[in-house]
């Protein structure tokens, strides 16, 4: 259980860490000036290991900043370093039919396009903050048109050329996860009619289709019937995404004034994939699971990433302060111990991002093609906003 | 340094194990007599996790079963076994356009495509170790005919989509090295006019472009100039692979008439990547390094893959057997003596193929979509064929 104090210790802590520890790690030094955008491929102690940008990381800091502007302090500086990030995508990551890259060159020169749409839906979030921090009505334009992008791409009206023959059609919940976090954030900073019908169904689609209450468990990818493909991809579980979906959906459920069916369906997926995920030897969330204990293909199965761990902290801590259940105190308080032990960098500040099973490092990076400022600052953000609501109110 | 006993122990070693140990892993329970090729996604003990098919894997089992009549006894139930697999590929698993898919159903229903030619590249090394098995000149010519369409692809007459844009044109590796093996086995199975010049000319391309004196180092990729691309992907080194193409090049060293040239070259390769895989503190070759000691991206980087101690077993015992040099029986030595050590599933048979860096076994595959009847039994084969010269010669 936590007491109010306990509480308001917590959110002294994520703020201190967020302003004084995460936030310096990048900022300021990787503005790029000269560029555009944000140098972010950082070694352990800042040092610049590859000046190449992420188009996904890109979006997502300019969101951040642009949040940190909205919710923490209106510092000039955050809000002139969103502008940076918001410039560079709309000016330099986009191709001739309007398609976001993946990954581009310090200067915006294209690298790799992927068929995906998850740079554009980072393109969304961060541009709708930029248009709230900044008042720009073009950034608002804009995030709505790429924000219509998205949900055709989502729908299936815009087709991605597709990795797999039609053999064996799957269906992952990544879409629909994606979809309901990148309407929130649409919705909570600059409003838009479409998104509380869109999210209810993308919600609909998951508890019809991935949520399986017979096994206990959330699916990452089943056939369009919903059923379980008993193939080694489709029995693999990704425990700390499934997490990041239950506390997407009990965030909706709050929104829609604690809802019932909502919270208790965040909550069953959370308990659900704790139960699968969490390692009952080492502590912390494992990356992938199967779902009939069989082998993982995936090589780094057993390694403990950063972002599954700031995922189970949001959702242990949401789901306590929704429901007052004290087993999700119980949760949160080992998921926090365990992480900010074992990934927190005392001496250059921010989380390393790899762990092995047994805790120890396995590599160095704060910064690549795949982490950056992002999930960490986010979960203390959010966390922080979530406990200021709940001590407010008691 | 070993002794003409100690080759003599280490040629029943590797036969002993070969014969008794790995081949009764696959066979006879691999087999698919229903829909031709071979079920190879098995676990620890052998039971099946999944009834696909890798067309790599089912192209590289043939290769095995039908060289293992070949060279080893001529089994019925091994040409029986090969038939099986060249039958499958042939009539299974090329697409409309004559390409060949990734991956298959059980039956032969495609599940996925993708851009490289590797499949084209098992399969000529199968249907030309068949041909020579079975004495089918269909199979013969089906092989020089696939090789040629691998040579259009490795010449960039033939176009394969590229995953990347035309800001920072690279190439591999991988193409060069792929090809030498692939031209060796189809001249020394079937003959074939074109390999010695082919050959001669990979060679020379990888020596140009990617073994880099001045930092005792082989590339796995470099810009068209053969510079060191100084971003993430760039730096990324592959010691076992590097490893497996010096084998390749001391192969064909010896069978150039003990090539003085090619020997060094092939010595200077392990001997550069020896010195940058091999693990210091626990042994074994590590997966990957960066040239400048800067963190991998990829996260199994610091695993220990079974591939990688076959490769570097083949390589250190040729370098061995073709110098003299006792620096290479001792390194010989600790490769091998890890590898039995802690890959080798004594109770099952075959090995583990995922360690993690300290040893112990990150998950219990012994196929996948990855892993199957190759990298190990070929390993045995060639250090068994490679003593019996050396032992008949003194």
């Amino acid at each position: 259980m936590y007491s109010q104090q306990q509480l308001e210790e917590l959110a002294s802590f994520y703020k201190d860490q967020l302003v004084n520890d995460t936030i310096p790690f990048w900022f300021p030094r990787s503005y790029d000036t000269e560029n555009g955008g944000y140098l972010l491929m950082r070694d352990a102690d800042g040092t610049l290991i590859d000046t190449d940008k992420a188009v996904w990381i890109q979006g997502r800091a300019c969101w951040l900043l642009a949040t940190l502007y909205n919710t923490v302090e209106s510092k000039q500086e955050w809000l002139d370093g969103a502008k940076l990030g918001y410039e560079f995508i709309r000016d330099k990551c986009f191709d001739a039919a309007g398609k976001l890259y993946f990954h581009v060159d310090q200067r915006g020169n294209p690298i790799r396009m992927r068929r995906y749409f998850f740079s554009e839906t980072f393109a969304v979030i961060a541009f709708a903050a930029y248009a709230k921090a900044s008042g720009d009505e073009n950034a608002a334009e804009l995030a709505r048109e790429i924000f219509g992008t998205c949900i055709a791409y989502a729908s299936g009206e815009k087709r991605m050329t597709s990795k797999y023959e039609d053999t064996r059609p799957t269906k992952g919940i990544g879409i629909p996860m994606i979809m309901i976090n990148t309407a929130q954030q649409l919705r909570e900073n600059i409003g838009d009619g479409r998104c509380d019908d869109a999210i209810a169904g993308w919600i609909q689609e998951i508890e019809t289709y991935f949520v399986k209450e017979d096994i206990q468990c959330v699916m990452e990818q089943v056939a369009l019937d919903g059923s379980i493909i008993d193939h080694i991809d489709g029995r693999t579980l990704n425990p700390g995404h499934a997490i990041e979906g239950a506390w997407f959906i009990l965030h909706e459920a709050k929104y829609r004034n604690h809802d019932p069916h909502l919270t208790d369906l965040g909550c069953r997926m959370l308990d659900y994939m704790w139960e699968r995920g969490w390692d009952k030897e080492h502590g912390g969330i494992l990356y992938f699971r199967d779902v009939f204990n069989k082998p993982v293909q995936e090589y780094w199965q057993d390694m403990k990433f950063w972002w599954p761990q700031n995922e189970t902290i949001i959702a242990t801590l949401l789901a306590f302060l929704m429901t007052g259940d004290e087993k999700y105190a119980e949760m949160h308080r080992a998921i926090h111990e365990y992480a900010y032990t074992h990934f927190h960098d005392k001496e250059h500040g921010e989380w390393f991002g790899y762990l092995h099973r047994n805790g120890s490092i396995a590599q160095t990076a704060k910064g690549n093609l795949f982490k950056g400022p992002f999930h960490l600052p986010r979960q203390e953000w959010y966390c922080l906003q979530l406990l200021k609501q709940y001590i407010n109110k008691k």
